[in-house]
């Protein structure tokens, strides 16, 4: 029979693979947990309604993937976490202490089509804080992400952090017409991914020249320099004031701890989800072939008061796997050892099998890796040759004699170097062989 | 507004049950590892032509979550990880050193009314030894199932362990109508579900009284003493013989491991799964109110065949989260403790924020965990509230003393104990700190 085929846009997670997964997750798992953050997890569907008004409607319109059980409830394959975390929040509101940190590792599906950085199914680290609304939670949030980076030991110069707030482009341009100031959103979401030419077209068909204008000065805009500014009523002016010193305080915060570099204020972020309230970012590689954001997220303070009677701020972000494992591939950060750590026991003699199983038991028992051979009896070189595509290099042989003398000889199958082991003493044995796993 | 419900027959893992989840795959995974098996994943997805011939038709019937996608493809949520694991297995055959070792832990879906040991999704480990045919590879799976439950600190009395060999029924019976033999094997597969009384009629239902006499004397059989067994064709006789043979070794090598009393042969257990083709196990707990299998497995030959050119044995298990954690709450084997380790760090003086922030990731590279106040200062009464309702022990405190004098001051909140560590020396005060988290 011919292969077959697994669902386009999904990964089959091989070992090999798996083991840069469980790197990945390891590295991100422990930085949450050394903040403080505690690990969640939710149910894979939800009622298609959590997402009909608490996602994108990009996602709820061309990405879920969503049908209808035996029972006719209309539900959905998880495409990101925030309402899932919204609505788990509010159920248990009042039984948690203020703040919460919170973490959670997870699959999601998007229908979209498989490209670079692009799968249906991935996997997405959600970090968030909830329930307080200050310079530090935002940069505390902030410096977690960058610390995870730095744990699979990127540098200053590989990445650089986008940021701005959501208010920002509303209070700027000043329109009465929302739906258009959404539209312009989305437009300068995608600008890095389009050409300018495309990018200037898609602005001439809803705004007019000064409005567009407006658009330019509002995307060269800095954090101390505000050209433009003058024209604004006075009441969009004291907010954008707020907010960008707001922004000012929480970088100065971070200046402690990241090189003030990897910042940079940016005003065409604009993220897609229409949750965010505050402060937004995006992480961007460094690397000139890589356009996309690594991950991103922002602040969030409304979503958990529309499941509850109480609203709760929230800042939090969400860092994919595909565009991280990218991000780590370009700058050469995923470790490549083929080695396996622990031992193969070569079972040379059948009669004594079960005195192998038994003491293959006790080492495991005490925390060593011992994958034992199967086989009847084989050749000493074909064990050895087995062992090494395996990925081992230290080898168990216990013979007749080494039975009789109540002992085990371990072989270094690379090196060729050989060691005898009491098996009279166990304590003894157990410390000599910790050394070599 | 009011709360959102969750998809019934799905949880949510707020942290203090993830916290329960995170032990119980932790203990699986270092099984697993131990044994030297390799971790592996799949797609959520796949094509639902994959379930339709390689699963159990109730499953495919009755159970499965199937729809079309946006692009028309017929696909199905994971209800069990086996077709999976033939498939990838299939579609790198040649890549890998036999025998295979691998596991996954990962989440599934059935259509089932939710019940007490029944969700609508679930997580399964999924352990199987791949390439080899002997009871070598038999015993070494069934050690592993027991080594997990003992890793719980399960006791030999806890747990049961009934086997069989997917063989024997046909073999026994001697029928040419293989629908039928299918049809006995389903009732005694509920056989323990059901009463005396229904067992009975379905059997009278599809079955002669001289059909359900043989079917009685099959379920009486034991390992060494075969009544009946004489009325049947040589060939059938030579078969069973060898059968029970290799199951009588296969116990034999198990009883240098383990208690031979928890092992028992028990003709009655067949399981659902067509692919099963040699010795078939359920562990049950002795808990007399728990009646269902904790969990399961068995010998499949031919499954991977169907997918590649060459046919290779296999034997594994499945042992679901929900079934698996009843058994251990009977049991009393869940650890039950609210305390967290690491740090709470009160952050009293907002003018040394940035210290407190620099001190804070300075520790946590050094692999100690430490959850910062986030909040303007507050009265030490309530940072030390606050950090004991999250589960600390030991609160860091920096106030404008103990900054001038560059140190720290580390107070149980329980006992009330204080100590006070020195700046200057960083890699001193790391070892300090150590020994209190």
């Amino acid at each position: 029979m011919k292969s077959f085929p697994s669902y386009p846009g999904t990964r089959d997670f091989y070992p090999e693979e798996m083991k840069i997964r469980n790197w990945m997750f390891e590295k991100q798992r422990k930085i949450c947990l050394n903040y403080g953050y505690k690990e969640y997890s939710s149910p894979l569907l939800e009622f298609t309604d959590l997402y009909r008004k608490k996602s994108s409607e990009e996602i709820v319109n061309e990405q879920l993937y969503t049908f209808f059980d035996k029972g006719n409830r209309e539900i959905s394959i998880r495409p990101e976490m925030t309402p899932t975390l919204a609505r788990m929040i509010a159920n248990r509101n009042s039984q948690y202490i203020i703040p919460l940190r919170w973490f959670s590792i997870a699959n999601f599906m998007r229908y979209e089509r498989p490209g670079k950085g692009r799968l249906r199914e991935f996997y997405q680290l959600n970090v968030d804080l909830v329930g307080i609304d200050n310079i530090y939670s935002d940069s505390e949030i902030l410096s977690l992400a960058i610390d995870i980076l730095k744990s699979y030991g990127a540098d200053d110069h590989s990445f650089i952090i986008r940021f701005s707030h959501k208010e920002l482009l509303e209070l700027w341009l000043n329109f009465t017409d929302q739906e258009k100031v959404k539209q312009i959103g989305r437009i300068l979401d995608k600008k890095d991914k389009i050409s300018e030419s495309q990018f200037l077209s898609e602005l001439n068909a809803i705004c007019t020249p000064k409005e567009i204008d407006k658009i330019f000065t509002f995307l060269n805009l800095k954090l101390n320099s505000l050209e433009g500014f003058e024209d604004l009523p006075k009441e969009n002016q004291d907010k954008i004031l707020m907010i960008l010193n707001r922004l000012k305080k929480t970088i100065e915060l971070l200046s402690s701890l990241h090189n003030i570099n990897i910042f940079k204020f940016d005003p065409s972020i604009v993220r897609g989800f229409d949750y965010y309230t505050g402060i937004i970012f995006e992480i961007y590689d460094t690397h000139p072939e890589n356009r996309r954001a690594i991950f991103g997220g922002g602040r969030y303070n409304h979503l958990i008061g529309q499941f509850s009677k109480e609203d709760l701020p929230a800042v939090g972000f969400g860092m994919g796997d595909v565009t991280l494992e990218i991000f780590l591939r370009n700058h050469n950060l995923i470790p490549n050892s083929k080695q396996y750590k622990g031992f193969y026991f070569a079972c040379l003699d059948e009669k004594l099998y079960s005195e192998y199983l038994s003491l293959a038991n006790f080492l495991r028992q005490n925390h060593l890796l011992v994958e034992m051979s199967l086989e009847r009896p084989k050749k000493f070189g074909k064990e050895f040759e087995l062992a090494e595509k395996k990925g081992y290099v230290y080898v168990l042989i216990m013979g007749e004699d080494e039975f009789k003398e109540k002992k085990i000889k371990l072989k270094n199958i690379i090196l060729g170097d050989e060691y005898y082991f009491s098996l009279e003493n166990k304590d003894q044995l157990i410390k000599d062989l910790s050394k070599f796993q």
